[in-house]
Protein backbone atom coordinates (compact mmCIF):
# COMPACT_ATOMS: atom_id res chain seq x y z
CA UNK A 1 0.00 0.00 0.00
CA UNK A 2 1.17 3.36 -0.98
CA UNK A 3 0.76 6.73 0.60
CA UNK A 4 -1.83 7.48 -1.80
CA UNK A 5 -3.63 4.45 -1.34
CA UNK A 6 -3.70 4.77 2.06
CA UNK A 7 -5.24 8.31 2.09
CA UNK A 8 -7.77 7.49 -0.03
CA UNK A 9 -8.79 4.46 1.88
CA UNK A 10 -9.28 6.61 5.18
CA UNK A 11 -10.87 9.43 3.23
CA UNK A 12 -13.30 6.76 1.55
CA UNK A 13 -14.24 4.85 4.75
CA UNK A 14 -13.57 7.35 7.66
CA UNK A 15 -15.05 10.92 6.69
CA UNK A 16 -14.04 12.46 9.60
CA UNK A 17 -10.59 11.55 7.80
CA UNK A 18 -11.73 13.47 5.31
CA UNK A 19 -12.99 16.90 7.62
CA UNK A 20 -9.77 16.87 9.37
CA UNK A 21 -8.06 16.55 5.70
CA UNK A 22 -5.65 14.15 6.83
CA UNK A 23 -3.12 12.96 4.56
CA UNK A 24 -0.30 10.00 4.51
CA UNK A 25 3.23 11.88 3.99
CA UNK A 26 5.03 8.85 4.21
CA UNK A 27 4.54 5.05 5.43
CA UNK A 28 6.85 1.79 5.78
CA UNK A 29 6.42 -1.16 7.85
CA UNK A 30 7.64 0.22 10.97
CA UNK A 31 6.02 3.68 10.77
CA UNK A 32 2.83 5.77 9.17
CA UNK A 33 3.23 9.70 9.15
CA UNK A 34 0.04 11.53 8.68
CA UNK A 35 -0.49 15.50 8.01
CA UNK A 36 -3.21 17.94 8.92
CA UNK A 37 -3.89 21.58 8.33
CA UNK A 38 -4.92 24.10 11.38
CA UNK A 39 -8.00 25.37 9.56
CA UNK A 40 -10.43 22.18 9.98
CA UNK A 41 -8.73 21.73 13.28
CA UNK A 42 -9.03 24.52 14.87
CA UNK A 43 -10.73 25.42 18.11
CA UNK A 44 -11.72 28.76 20.04
CA UNK A 45 -8.01 29.53 20.98
CA UNK A 46 -6.71 29.06 16.87
CA UNK A 47 -4.91 26.03 17.95
CA UNK A 48 -6.25 22.87 17.09
CA UNK A 49 -8.55 21.44 19.01
CA UNK A 50 -7.65 18.25 21.53
CA UNK A 51 -10.15 15.89 19.75
CA UNK A 52 -8.61 16.60 16.72
CA UNK A 53 -5.07 15.68 17.81
CA UNK A 54 -6.39 12.67 19.68
CA UNK A 55 -8.49 11.83 16.35
CA UNK A 56 -5.09 12.39 14.12
CA UNK A 57 -3.06 10.22 16.62
CA UNK A 58 -5.69 7.29 16.37
CA UNK A 59 -5.51 7.26 12.78
CA UNK A 60 -1.98 7.10 12.40
CA UNK A 61 -1.40 4.07 15.13
CA UNK A 62 -4.57 1.98 13.32
CA UNK A 63 -3.13 2.66 10.10
CA UNK A 64 0.17 0.92 10.60
CA UNK A 65 -1.51 -1.88 12.23
CA UNK A 66 -3.59 -1.96 9.40
CA UNK A 67 -0.92 -1.72 6.69
CA UNK A 68 1.24 -3.70 8.44
CA UNK A 69 -1.07 -6.51 8.72
CA UNK A 70 -2.55 -5.87 4.73
CA UNK A 71 1.08 -6.80 3.90
CA UNK A 72 1.48 -9.72 6.05
CA UNK A 73 -2.12 -10.97 4.18
CA UNK A 74 -3.71 -11.25 7.38
CA UNK A 75 -7.53 -10.66 7.81
CA UNK A 76 -8.48 -9.82 10.93
CA UNK A 77 -10.67 -7.19 12.43
CA UNK A 78 -9.09 -4.46 14.30
CA UNK A 79 -10.62 -3.24 17.67
CA UNK A 80 -9.07 -0.10 19.63
CA UNK A 81 -9.57 -0.75 23.18
CA UNK A 82 -7.96 2.17 24.87
CA UNK A 83 -5.77 4.79 24.51
CA UNK A 84 -4.13 7.64 26.37
CA UNK A 85 -3.09 11.14 25.01
CA UNK A 86 -0.77 13.84 26.08
CA UNK A 87 -1.33 17.42 25.32
CA UNK A 88 2.01 18.70 25.44
CA UNK A 89 2.32 22.40 24.15
CA UNK A 90 -0.54 24.26 22.04
CA UNK A 91 0.02 23.62 18.52
CA UNK A 92 -0.92 26.67 16.16
CA UNK A 93 -0.41 25.40 12.62
CA UNK A 94 -0.23 22.31 10.59
CA UNK A 95 0.48 19.20 12.45
CA UNK A 96 1.68 15.24 12.01
CA UNK A 97 1.31 12.23 13.90
CA UNK A 98 3.83 9.62 13.42
CA UNK A 99 3.37 6.13 14.69
CA UNK A 100 5.33 3.38 15.88
CA UNK A 101 5.99 0.04 17.30
CA UNK A 102 7.32 0.82 21.25
CA UNK A 103 9.55 -2.53 20.86
CA UNK A 104 10.43 -3.87 17.39
CA UNK A 105 9.86 -7.72 19.00
CA UNK A 106 6.29 -6.90 19.47
CA UNK A 107 4.86 -7.14 16.12
CA UNK A 108 6.28 -10.70 15.51
CA UNK A 109 5.08 -11.42 19.19
CA UNK A 110 1.47 -10.10 17.77
CA UNK A 111 1.58 -12.08 14.84
CA UNK A 112 2.53 -15.35 16.81
CA UNK A 113 -0.41 -15.05 19.32
CA UNK A 114 -2.98 -14.24 16.35
CA UNK A 115 -1.78 -16.88 14.58
CA UNK A 116 -1.94 -19.52 17.70
CA UNK A 117 -4.71 -17.95 19.56
CA UNK A 118 -7.04 -15.74 17.18
CA UNK A 119 -6.33 -12.78 19.45
CA UNK A 120 -3.74 -10.46 19.77
CA UNK A 121 -3.14 -7.75 21.88
CA UNK A 122 -0.81 -4.76 20.46
CA UNK A 123 0.29 -1.20 22.01
CA UNK A 124 1.27 1.45 19.27
CA UNK A 125 2.56 4.62 20.06
CA UNK A 126 2.27 8.16 17.62
CA UNK A 127 3.62 11.63 18.52
CA UNK A 128 2.88 14.59 17.27
CA UNK A 129 5.09 17.37 16.34
CA UNK A 130 4.11 20.71 14.68
CA UNK A 131 7.18 23.05 13.46
CA UNK A 132 9.80 20.69 14.57
CA UNK A 133 8.53 20.54 18.00
CA UNK A 134 7.05 17.17 19.95
CA UNK A 135 4.17 18.46 20.86
CA UNK A 136 1.76 15.62 22.33
CA UNK A 137 2.23 11.45 22.36
CA UNK A 138 -0.59 9.14 22.45
CA UNK A 139 -0.74 5.38 23.32
CA UNK A 140 -3.48 2.94 21.98
CA UNK A 141 -4.64 -0.88 22.82
CA UNK A 142 -5.68 -2.23 19.99
CA UNK A 143 -6.78 -5.87 19.71
CA UNK A 144 -7.20 -7.82 16.40
CA UNK A 145 -9.50 -10.33 16.29
CA UNK A 146 -9.69 -13.71 13.93
CA UNK A 147 -7.01 -13.59 11.38
CA UNK A 148 -7.49 -15.79 8.48
CA UNK B 1 -26.03 29.30 28.93
CA UNK B 2 -28.45 26.91 27.05
CA UNK B 3 -28.43 23.97 25.17
CA UNK B 4 -28.78 25.78 21.55
CA UNK B 5 -26.10 28.66 22.66
CA UNK B 6 -23.50 26.12 23.52
CA UNK B 7 -24.26 24.01 20.20
CA UNK B 8 -23.85 27.42 18.36
CA UNK B 9 -20.60 28.26 19.78
CA UNK B 10 -19.02 24.92 19.13
CA UNK B 11 -19.78 24.81 15.34
CA UNK B 12 -18.77 28.78 15.50
CA UNK B 13 -15.43 27.85 17.00
CA UNK B 14 -14.64 24.19 16.67
CA UNK B 15 -15.52 23.32 13.15
CA UNK B 16 -15.08 19.52 13.70
CA UNK B 17 -17.98 19.63 16.28
CA UNK B 18 -19.66 20.84 13.20
CA UNK B 19 -18.36 17.81 10.48
CA UNK B 20 -19.49 15.56 13.61
CA UNK B 21 -23.00 17.19 13.89
CA UNK B 22 -22.51 17.23 17.38
CA UNK B 23 -25.91 18.85 19.83
CA UNK B 24 -26.31 19.63 23.19
CA UNK B 25 -28.75 17.57 24.32
CA UNK B 26 -28.86 18.90 27.35
CA UNK B 27 -27.07 20.85 30.41
CA UNK B 28 -26.66 21.77 33.88
CA UNK B 29 -24.30 22.77 36.39
CA UNK B 30 -23.43 19.62 37.13
CA UNK B 31 -23.50 17.84 33.65
CA UNK B 32 -23.14 18.00 29.82
CA UNK B 33 -24.80 15.53 27.45
CA UNK B 34 -23.83 15.84 23.67
CA UNK B 35 -25.07 13.88 20.78
CA UNK B 36 -23.97 12.73 17.52
CA UNK B 37 -25.24 10.69 14.66
CA UNK B 38 -23.45 7.72 13.26
CA UNK B 39 -22.71 8.61 9.69
CA UNK B 40 -20.17 11.70 10.07
CA UNK B 41 -18.75 9.79 12.54
CA UNK B 42 -18.95 5.75 10.58
CA UNK B 43 -15.44 3.63 10.41
CA UNK B 44 -14.41 1.42 7.64
CA UNK B 45 -16.79 -1.24 9.77
CA UNK B 46 -20.25 0.82 10.11
CA UNK B 47 -19.18 1.70 13.53
CA UNK B 48 -18.41 4.61 15.23
CA UNK B 49 -14.37 5.81 14.39
CA UNK B 50 -12.62 5.60 17.69
CA UNK B 51 -11.11 9.10 17.39
CA UNK B 52 -15.17 10.38 16.85
CA UNK B 53 -15.74 8.63 19.91
CA UNK B 54 -12.79 10.00 21.83
CA UNK B 55 -13.40 13.79 20.37
CA UNK B 56 -16.99 13.78 21.43
CA UNK B 57 -16.51 12.75 25.18
CA UNK B 58 -13.60 15.52 25.37
CA UNK B 59 -15.73 18.47 23.90
CA UNK B 60 -18.49 16.94 26.69
CA UNK B 61 -15.74 16.95 29.16
CA UNK B 62 -14.83 20.69 28.29
CA UNK B 63 -18.10 22.18 27.96
CA UNK B 64 -19.01 21.39 31.20
CA UNK B 65 -16.10 23.00 32.65
CA UNK B 66 -16.47 25.86 29.96
CA UNK B 67 -20.29 26.32 31.00
CA UNK B 68 -19.70 26.23 34.42
CA UNK B 69 -16.70 28.47 34.72
CA UNK B 70 -18.39 31.17 32.44
CA UNK B 71 -21.61 30.93 35.09
CA UNK B 72 -19.75 31.68 37.97
CA UNK B 73 -18.14 34.30 36.23
CA UNK B 74 -14.37 32.67 36.25
CA UNK B 75 -12.37 33.82 32.76
CA UNK B 76 -9.59 31.57 32.13
CA UNK B 77 -7.93 29.46 29.44
CA UNK B 78 -8.87 26.01 29.97
CA UNK B 79 -6.36 23.74 28.73
CA UNK B 80 -6.65 19.79 28.15
CA UNK B 81 -3.23 18.61 29.67
CA UNK B 82 -4.36 14.41 29.27
CA UNK B 83 -7.46 12.31 28.94
CA UNK B 84 -7.68 7.80 28.57
CA UNK B 85 -10.29 6.23 26.49
CA UNK B 86 -11.68 3.02 27.15
CA UNK B 87 -13.58 1.70 24.07
CA UNK B 88 -16.27 -0.60 25.54
CA UNK B 89 -18.19 -2.29 23.12
CA UNK B 90 -18.97 -0.93 18.88
CA UNK B 91 -21.23 1.36 18.21
CA UNK B 92 -23.76 0.90 15.85
CA UNK B 93 -25.84 4.40 15.59
CA UNK B 94 -26.08 7.68 17.41
CA UNK B 95 -24.49 7.76 20.19
CA UNK B 96 -24.32 10.47 23.15
CA UNK B 97 -21.74 11.49 25.79
CA UNK B 98 -22.50 12.66 29.43
CA UNK B 99 -19.82 14.49 30.96
CA UNK B 100 -19.88 14.94 35.27
CA UNK B 101 -17.28 15.63 37.72
CA UNK B 102 -16.20 12.22 39.93
CA UNK B 103 -16.44 14.02 43.16
CA UNK B 104 -19.01 16.76 44.32
CA UNK B 105 -16.21 18.17 46.45
CA UNK B 106 -13.60 18.68 42.98
CA UNK B 107 -15.25 21.77 41.79
CA UNK B 108 -14.89 23.99 45.09
CA UNK B 109 -11.64 23.35 45.16
CA UNK B 110 -10.57 23.80 41.87
CA UNK B 111 -12.52 27.16 42.31
CA UNK B 112 -10.29 27.92 45.49
CA UNK B 113 -7.08 26.43 44.07
CA UNK B 114 -7.80 28.70 40.84
CA UNK B 115 -8.27 31.82 42.71
CA UNK B 116 -5.49 31.60 44.77
CA UNK B 117 -2.84 30.15 42.83
CA UNK B 118 -4.31 31.48 39.42
CA UNK B 119 -3.91 27.79 38.16
CA UNK B 120 -5.92 25.05 38.59
CA UNK B 121 -6.57 21.09 37.82
CA UNK B 122 -9.20 19.25 37.13
CA UNK B 123 -10.31 15.91 36.33
CA UNK B 124 -14.13 15.50 34.15
CA UNK B 125 -15.32 12.52 32.94
CA UNK B 126 -17.60 11.33 30.28
CA UNK B 127 -19.46 8.40 29.75
CA UNK B 128 -20.58 7.58 26.11
CA UNK B 129 -23.87 5.25 25.48
CA UNK B 130 -25.89 4.11 22.27
CA UNK B 131 -28.70 2.77 22.86
CA UNK B 132 -29.52 3.02 26.85
CA UNK B 133 -26.04 1.01 26.72
CA UNK B 134 -22.67 2.37 28.09
CA UNK B 135 -20.11 1.75 25.42
CA UNK B 136 -16.99 4.04 26.45
CA UNK B 137 -15.66 5.95 29.19
CA UNK B 138 -13.18 9.22 29.17
CA UNK B 139 -11.11 10.70 31.89
CA UNK B 140 -10.01 14.14 31.33
CA UNK B 141 -7.08 16.07 33.16
CA UNK B 142 -7.69 20.02 32.29
CA UNK B 143 -5.89 22.78 33.80
CA UNK B 144 -6.95 26.39 33.69
CA UNK B 145 -4.68 29.34 34.35
CA UNK B 146 -4.92 32.95 35.12
CA UNK B 147 -8.79 33.43 36.25
CA UNK B 148 -9.67 37.25 36.46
Amino acid sequence: MDASTLTQYLHDHIPLSKAMQVGVLSLNEDSVVLGAPLAPNINHRDTVFGGSASAVAILAAWSLLHTRLSAAGLSSRLVIQRNTMHYELPIAGDFSARSFFNDAADWPAFVRMLGRKGRARITVSAVLEHAGQEVGHLEGEFVALGAA
